[in-house]
């Protein structure tokens, strides 16, 4: 993998994802029949015990089970492991539980940006609009408006999870054992059941937050690079020593990371909407979520993760050519006043339509 | 235009635009200089006439700031109608409030809907994973389900304005003149502009809400298609005397309501993620974002009034055949019970792998 | 409609839909019982007639069928109107035929263009990539790739029809009388038949030509708009003298309709690749897919109509800036050299490596 | 990697990209130097070499460059290695020779599908209409139905590569040089160049192809998927004798695979068309689009040739309950014979209308 978050690829593993399942499981045990909550690390070796379960099962849920009763076997208890539950009770609410993680980790790295656009250098500089110098602005202005909005575009945190059974109606387990259960993770108990999953209507909207984020993120970059342009040249991406821009033109230095930023958002923007063709799904379930959510979700919130971080680098190293900035707003001074000079002509009494003739 | 929700169009009429214009301009002459709120509603004949400036202008809101200064050409403060503002203070600003009627609205014919499926009779019926028939469980706690995720897809209201002028800065209208206008309309000073828009993020925002509720949608009338089928039969589209189903096989009494549904919430799911290409506009704006948007917004809050009023029609006069679906439970009481007499074996000490076998 | 393509959307009324029908079934009378071919011109006052009858049906063609067979009612070929069809069979057939118009008008239009971009001046113009001067280059051989690659991008013209009943099987009407009655149109017999419609990718992968068409157009779009900011001002969009540019800048002349092209470029592409979810119709057919292509054909071809005439516009009206592109072409000339520069002392045996460090 | 398909994936490896690169480079030095074609197998250690000069350049056709330098740096031609090319020569050239190697091979895979397809066994069905019984056929021309279509969509085979410099004018290698080259590979010289680029214009047209494919492949699934439901029971999936079906419903034999097809190929398509936003680069090229077609491509017809191969796996196994198919359509012989039944009273002179109200 070309383009990764570690820090966010880590939640995606099949290791992690038992971990959590364990945790459940063990909850669901603890509210069910008062067993006390043994913690379990899961090793490199238990996964691989666990997908040779699997192997024969074809399921990967039925393997983990399997898997959980032969080491805790002894125990009195372990024939309640999954107890009544589904497959989906234990993996969506581990998804709910590791989509946490996930956004937790994501506004953290955004914070991370914001607090980085914040210690840029200040300067006057044109507004643009259509590509054309508009009104002459503070460009601590221009970057304290990507601040809003990347904080306005936080990630919302899941909370619901699902212990109800295989058409969601608590047959086998009581809503009260649910409750305790979910509790430990300080979860709710979702009312968004399709029967037996959670309806992927729930995951779809984080999975859109991802998506409109990744969008301003785009947004952004474009601007970094439209101001890189040779002929505007008012900042431009750090180049390291070794670095080649071009193998053909050696004199280049090229905005690449910016670029590939734009790329990578438009990936995680097609990515997350495509869970949106998750959520149609027969009756009280069919599986054809599944495969769909086992790329989209990993892939696109590891390169959001990407995505932030990469900008943070480029902002943290970029240069800000101040004084091509300055000079171009003073050179621009006078057309970019001519609103201020036509609503002088307003205020001293001239109409609207006769003072913007005289600028047009 | 075949498939029409007049609530919602009317909202996006040009008519309705200018007039809501008009407040926002009035407002803000009120809050600028002090004019008190004239009321005026627009004509079918005002339109005309701002169209005909808007043709030689190439520019609605320059068109329609001429005609209110004609309009008011006697008064002498009609000079300084859009003193200081930028056209987008005016469209965006307006756009947040039909934006509010809209969703408004959406959300008031959902509550229809949600009613509605309230009214359906109880049954028991098999419930279906993959397909297969699985456990049984009540149809009102199916139905019960459709409801609560409606109402968890309840649309958010959007409430913030700008009047901020061309580059976001207030440099020729403060702060507490903004604020004073938009309080007039109960909004707030949006936080999220890009320069001379608010962030399209804002709104983007509110299109995907739109395409999860029309996704979900979909799955409801899947659902209910699924039922319709010849050999479940367990639901059947109300079907009108003069009706033909098939020209040339005249038995057919097709779902095609329900089908029309499915692909017109399609439509909005591809119209409203669309919204996300209006992100990345450059610098403090480009105008990019804007057919886009003349667009997506009107045509897909429409498609899903209408979608949302035709399955609330539907499920009005949906045949329910309460026998069949009883029947069915019935007749795989055994199958279906399966999980119930392995839950008995392992209640009596019997492992779980060990009773899983038994039914396998 | 705002953006409008009259050509194209002429073949998409309602009108011009029954006059097809007409053709087909009539084709269908010769073939089956060499009834002879009547001419007819569908009127305004027909369309209502047809209308009336459906809001009663609910069904397009029975309504269509039931008014032609009143219109024949004193022939004795009457009854024979529309024996052993379904209604895709007309609907199918007739959709090919106007894709045909279609895309044939859009050729049409695509030539257009590409004999104006044939008009514009030569210069030498720096080559940018990634937003930096590189190379120089001819204007003319930018343009000349333009042409190309549009010229490669012309559209396909569908062929197939169908006549073959309920289920595709030919069970009423023999293949030779499908054959025949196509003939009269010189379309082939479909093989891509899924039971009762033809298979939607037949129609998909025209929609899919039109993305990528849309795609280039914006390409294009976007790379006048580059040359148009007003640091590197090679080229500016004609204005008109009573043209606003902004309401509250007076001084700005603004590409917005090039803007407006990338806007609406993007729209053909989103609404043509909603054609794939079209595809997925349940077993011999299901009608979600007829509320989408209600939409999105005559949607997309229209706007990908309107685009390429605007572009059209544009190239014909824009300025180009012949000095401004040539003497930043020569004040660049050392820079955009680099290349030649190190080649030459590979050409006199310095290894690559240490050439290109020379310009590193 | 949890779906993948071998044979595709290989040709998306570091290693055969290098391999490819590396045979592009020395086809040119051939053509351009006269240099004997020296046939090289790129190994393992060769991959971390030159990655590890990447690691350093932040360029990896620089870093190839090198690499292949330091091999041949005895040789005296080898300062002409890569002489007056750039990067995008080698990179776009190799792609369209690995889009050959993965087209070839996905229609490969389509061809077993189409011969497996053939091998079902025949029997009477009913017909189905908006999931209702419409006119009875047989199971083999449903299946012929399938083969044609897939037929139609077999890929096409890319053919175009590009040697012709930084802003694709031949400055330093000239047309025969090029065709020279391209002539070993059996290529054709693009004309779709966006300056140093081949227009992604270019490759889109076969992603898009098999967005296409794909939703075919999800219709035939979705039939199968349909087919097996428990009340129509005419088909269902094989099931391994030690597979488990629902960890919580012991008895169930869901059709998983079929499900996880239709996911996948949903996937596809979203992937697919995700390569329309890599056609909008700037000017003469930006690298945007590349981050994007790293994953695009290979994911992509990844998961393609892993849903052919996964629908040809299920249809090798698949039970064709003949009796069930067969006595439906007897048990439903009066209700699917209404249409034979109408034309025969039109046969007797009776008029269309009066005969299909007999039927309503």
């Amino acid at each position: 993998m070309r383009y990764k978050c570690d820090k966010i690829l880590n939640f995606w593993s099949d290791k992690y994802k038992y971990q959590i399942w364990y945790r459940v499981e063990m909850a669901f045990l603890n509210a069910f029949k008062g067993v006390v909550i043994l913690d379990l690390e899961i090793r490199d070796d238990d996964v691989k015990d666990i997908q040779e379960i699997e192997n024969k099962t074809k399921h990967d849920v039925a393997a983990f089970v399997e898997w959980m009763e032969q080491f805790y076997e002894d125990c009195d208890w372990s024939r309640f492991i999954h107890y009544g539950l589904t497959s989906s009770d234990i993996v969506d609410t581990s998804f709910t539980i590791i989509m946490q993680d996930v956004n937790f980790t994501l506004n953290a790295l955004l914070d991370i940006l914001i607090d980085k656009l914040g210690l840029l250098p200040d300067s006057n500089i044109v507004g643009r609009t259509h590509g054309q110098i508009a009104e002459i602005r503070r460009f601590k202005d221009k970057i304290k408006q990507y601040q809003q909005i990347l904080k306005s575009l936080k990630l919302s945190i899941p909370s619901e999870g699902k212990l109800s059974g295989s058409v969601g109606d608590h047959k086998h387990v009581t809503e009260e054992i649910c409750e305790k259960a979910l509790n430990i993770f300080a979860l709710l108990q979702t009312k968004m059941t399709d029967g037996q999953v959670i309806s992927r209507v729930y995951y779809v909207k984080y999975a859109l937050e991802w998506a409109n984020l990744a969008a301003y993120i785009e947004k952004i970059a474009t601007d970094f690079r439209l101001l890189a342009q040779s002929e505007i040249g008012e900042v431009s991406e750090y180049f390291a020593d070794d670095q080649i821009g071009s193998s053909s033109m050696p004199h280049k230095k090229n905005p690449i990371i910016l670029e590939n930023i734009c790329g990578n958002a438009r990936m995680v923007k097609n990515l997350s909407v495509s869970a949106l063709d998750s959520v149609v799904i027969w009756n009280e379930r069919d599986i054809s979520h599944s495969s769909m959510e086992r790329m989209i979700y990993p892939q696109a919130s590891n390169l959001l993760g990407y995505i932030i971080s990469k900008l943070t680098d480029v902002i943290s190293t970029i240069n800000i050519n101040v004084d091509i900035m300055n000079n171009r707003a003073k050179e621009n001074f006078d057309i970019t006043s001519s609103q201020e000079e036509m609503l002088k002509l307003i205020d001293h009494g001239i109409s609207r339509k006769e003072a913007h003739k005289k600028f047009h």
